[in-house]
């Protein structure tokens, strides 16, 4: 469209002929004002301070339909803190600065400042924002981002409702706090979360299903209370979408509803071969959309029970109803809430997890990798301090956001040496690392533009014997194919000619089991600088992250203010000198 | 010194001098490397999080001799929060860009970056350090900076001893939810401080003085604490100097040692005519000297007592002990600790005031004024919000420092209209505001480099009928001479030719009481941009400061990282183009 604008003629004739195709809607701008500020909320019925943007908690949802160009003007209304918002799933074609991810993407918006992101959303899909900086999406700086097919199109499936999910989790411990504990000698670890949170709804100490929980005391909500559950209505005999997403900053959780099969049709934006379950997991960082049928007694209503998985929970379900209008949302269910399965039970999530492939009109991936890298996910110590590390490199994000630095070639902003591929052969996943000692590092993986890149990430057994914990990985700037899983240490003999290159489901978010690996696939054909992490928030705090960059030459205009900070405000500042009287 | 350099001859004859002249030493280069960062600690044997420097509470002790240049290269290792820190009581002369006060000096410091506070120290004197953006000095992050006469100059005054004391006062709940709960509809003030610090120290729900106060549980303290007292230890028949400074958020404090009498020597790094008293009253921003003799019984200890005034006390005193030498420090006094005077006996704590005059040898103000200001301090509304307010303008610093944005004249960074000078006359100070309704702004005083200001400060009765309160007014930049106070309004024809032109104090400090005058004269001298505010810092945190300037076209060369930010980045950054390939 911007070479058909350049030339006046063509422009009349594309003009002309949006006008007599009426099923062809013109993109639309979703122009945002935003202010981001802590305000005191009662998240689960205790009062706290939460990041909230325009006084709300989570933050407003954006809907917008692919070709829509999203701009948020964000106001930084805290009065120490930084802060950036990560569009997550969002693959920013063409506006890599626009990521939203501090130190990598932009430099953080300080306060009082106001930074505009603009992306085009480009894939329908079930995604979400948070912020990107330091612990705040623990903080509850959150919301959904909702994309529609294009006007006049239709998703590959029928609903006739839709019901919106977002899920977190809540500590009662300040997030600055938890960040002292993680970065402390000897760590503090943050614990389990007080309260799941649906749609940033949760009930501390009080259930709404207490009646069938001897020992848990009934919730006295009155109604309006900004814990009070985000009740689920629906009316009978209907198909309902349900939308989830998972930005917890820990956990892992399971989706279940009282006498209704979920059937998953979309995962991470991506539509998946719709297969039948009657719960999902959900990792942090993932989306599922999946659709129910209210075919049930319509006089009655439903639970609806998120619990904890894949660490041992001391967490209590979060609770809601799925209420068959017009019933009262008051009147409560026969039977108890569904039972989250047992958190160890690694086989039945494996055996969720490996249903999912992709649609038959997905995009395969490329039959063959041009460069296979290999991340071994390790705890580890580095001065008495506790530690992730990939390949024994932690990552400590610099100052300098690395977009700009590599774009303007500033060697000083980070080392230069790239980190390595790859770990020793002999490495023992199933033992605690016999050299417990790590490096910090920020170098960077760097892509030919347009290459094949598939990642084998490997898990292995944490600082203590028989300990390894799930790990869900996030890509931005991508999707990728995921080739396959497996128990134990990844062979290329073995495994590397039975990946799934027929159906493999495209994502940006993946698990890793414990002792386990994850093979994924994707082409790096995205100009910009992208974070690839382990989405649990404390994980990444602690270094579990490594940074990917492709054809940075390519990028283009980055805004001023992106650059302000570190090396690329210096090299960019003219010297100071005095102006002209 | 600098155009000696230029000549060869004349620096050989410098050098010759030096070397022939074994009293005059070559002023020095402080260096120190300091990282910011949260730590764990227990300042009140309460565990909290708190701003340390090189893992120490308070931060590191600065000493240095007139003369010196102080080197600080600052690491913000904090992970969302920006930082800077202000030398309070330096006069920057020749470095204004290092008067570390975010929006005012400088950019603030981002997470991961180095910022080198470089300033020459020129004044002998009792100095502090501390944050100065939100309420990071209320977190914890300060520290004593005591200048020295020249190597070979004595002080005007004889001791032995000396003993260095700074005073704070501590709360529980984070400044993050203090500072939410003032910027919140309704208020909620921050409360009284749990407890009074010396030197970082303080015992919260326990006494080490419990058994002369029933009630009061004693402290099981083994030494060796965190909020282990700070013993002061002397030895018999000595002059001792005690240094005292006030970095409090909130407190107006009473100093006070059973059995001695305080010989007042020095304030806020200026030496006035000694006098003898039985205790001081210090507010939030100054600094004394005090001589005591140990003239008391030897083989006995005394009490120090530090308790709150001018507001009503809900804290108790900070208590410590005078160890005579070689007493143990576990034998406790004979007598209980000295009794804080009462809270509002006003008349006590002005008749201390009063008593400070200057040497006959310091400088006296010029005997007439150029420009007088009158700066009405009023509790106000705004759309709900408390705020205060200088003659109706609630400050709101801009995201870009004034100091970059004036020198390069970038006006769209702050409101170009000066604030008013004075307040409608019959204004009355005796009730409530009749319009509670403020405004927000951030206009800048502008004075003529060199030209000799008077500041009338006057305060006003509060929101709520018969209340007004202290505020200990501080300026940066500056000492000003204290020309008097009074009570009610201040009136040009009845007071301003009582003012005292002879003997005032220099200060940077200064008290308003309640529903009174107090007039200040300075001379603007020091090219640069100051801020002038309530050392009270939620009272600041609320809009209780200006800005004044002089003669910004005459500062020198601004550090790039003091600009990086805001509409200085944006002006003096190049346009971002794709480097050549």
């Amino acid at each position: 469209m911007g070479r058909v604008a350049g030339h006046p003629f063509l422009l009349i004739l594309f003009l002309f002929s949006i006008a007599i195709t009426p099923s062809i809607a013109l993109p639309k701008i979703k122009h945002y004002k935003w202010e981001v500020e802590y305000m005191f909320w009662s998240p689960d019925c205790v009062e706290n301070i939460v990041m909230g943007i325009n006084g709300q908690f989570p933050g407003p949802t954006i809907r917008a339909n692919v070709g829509d160009t999203v701009v948020v003007e964000l106001t930084n209304k805290l009065h120490t803190e930084g802060v950036v918002i990560h569009w997550h799933g969002i693959l920013q074609r063409g506006s890599p600065w626009a990521d939203g991810t501090a130190s990598i993407s932009q430099c953080a918006i300080n306060p009082g400042e106001t930074f505009t992101y603009r992306f085009v959303v480009d894939k329908a899909g079930t995604f979400f924002y948070h912020g990107h900086l330091g612990m705040q999406r623990s903080a509850g700086l959150y919301g959904s981002l909702i994309v529609d097919p294009e006007e006049g199109k239709n998703e590959p499936f029928h609903y006739d409702e839709e019901i919106n999910l977002l899920l977190s989790d809540w500590w009662h411990q300040s997030v600055h706090k938890q960040e002292v504990g993680l970065s402390s000698n000897p760590m503090r670890w943050i614990g389990e979360p007080q309260t799941i949170l649906i749609n940033g709804r949760g009930q501390f100490n009080c259930s709404i299903a207490a009646k069938y929980h001897s020992g848990s005391k009934p919730c006295a909500l009155k109604g309006g209370e900004q814990c009070a559950p985000f009740i689920m209505h629906v009316h009978p005999n209907k198909t309902v979408r349900i939308r989830i997403s998972s930005t917890t900053a820990l956990a892992s959780l399971n989706f279940a509803i009282g006498n209704h099969q979920l059937l998953v049709v979309e995962a991470d934006g991506n539509y998946v071969q719709p297969f039948r379950t009657s719960d999902i997991d959900i990792y942090s960082g993932e989306s599922y959309s999946v659709l129910i049928t209210t075919d049930q007694n319509p006089s009655e209503n439903y639970w609806v029970s998120i619990g904890v998985r894949a660490r041992r929970p001391n967490t209590p379900p979060g609770l809601t109803l799925l209420n068959y209008l017009p019933n009262s949302p008051a009147k409560l269910p026969i039977l108890p809430p569904p039972e989250t399965p047992d958190w160890e039970d690694f086989d039945r999530s494996k055996n969720f997890t490996f249903r999912i492939f992709s649609t038959m009109s997905s995009p395969k991936p490329p039959t063959r990798f041009d460069r296979r890298i290999f991340l071994l996910n390790t705890q580890n110590r580095l001065n008495g301090f506790t530690k992730w590390a990939i390949n024994n490199v932690s990552l400590a994000l610099p100052p300098t956001p690395y977009l700009g630095a590599m774009k303007y070639r500033l060697k000083t902003a980070f080392n230069q040496n790239p980190p390595p591929e790859n770990f020793p052969s002999n490495y023992s996943i199933d033992i605690p690392p016999p050299n417990p000692n790590t490096t910090i590092g920020n170098g960077v993986y760097r892509f030919k533009l347009g290459e094949t890149v598939d990642v084998i990430l490997q898990n292995a057994n944490m600082l203590n014997p028989n300990t390894s914990e799930i790990h869900p990985w996030h890509l931005h700037g991508h999707d990728f194919w995921v080739l396959g899983y497996g128990d134990g240490k990844f062979s290329t003999a073995v495994h590397g000619r039975k990946l799934n290159l027929k159906n493999p489901p495209l994502r940006n978010t993946v698990v890793i089991f414990p002792n386990g690996w994850t093979a994924i696939r994707f082409v790096a054909d995205n100009p910009g600088v992208w974070a690839f992490h382990c989405h649990i928030e404390p994980h990444l705090h602690m270094g579990m992250g490594v940074v990917f960059a492709e054809g940075v030459e390519k990028v283009g205009r980055i805004p001023k203010k992106a650059l302000a900070c570190g090396v690329t405000a210096k090299a960019l500042m003219k010297n100071p000198i005095n102006p002209k009287p």
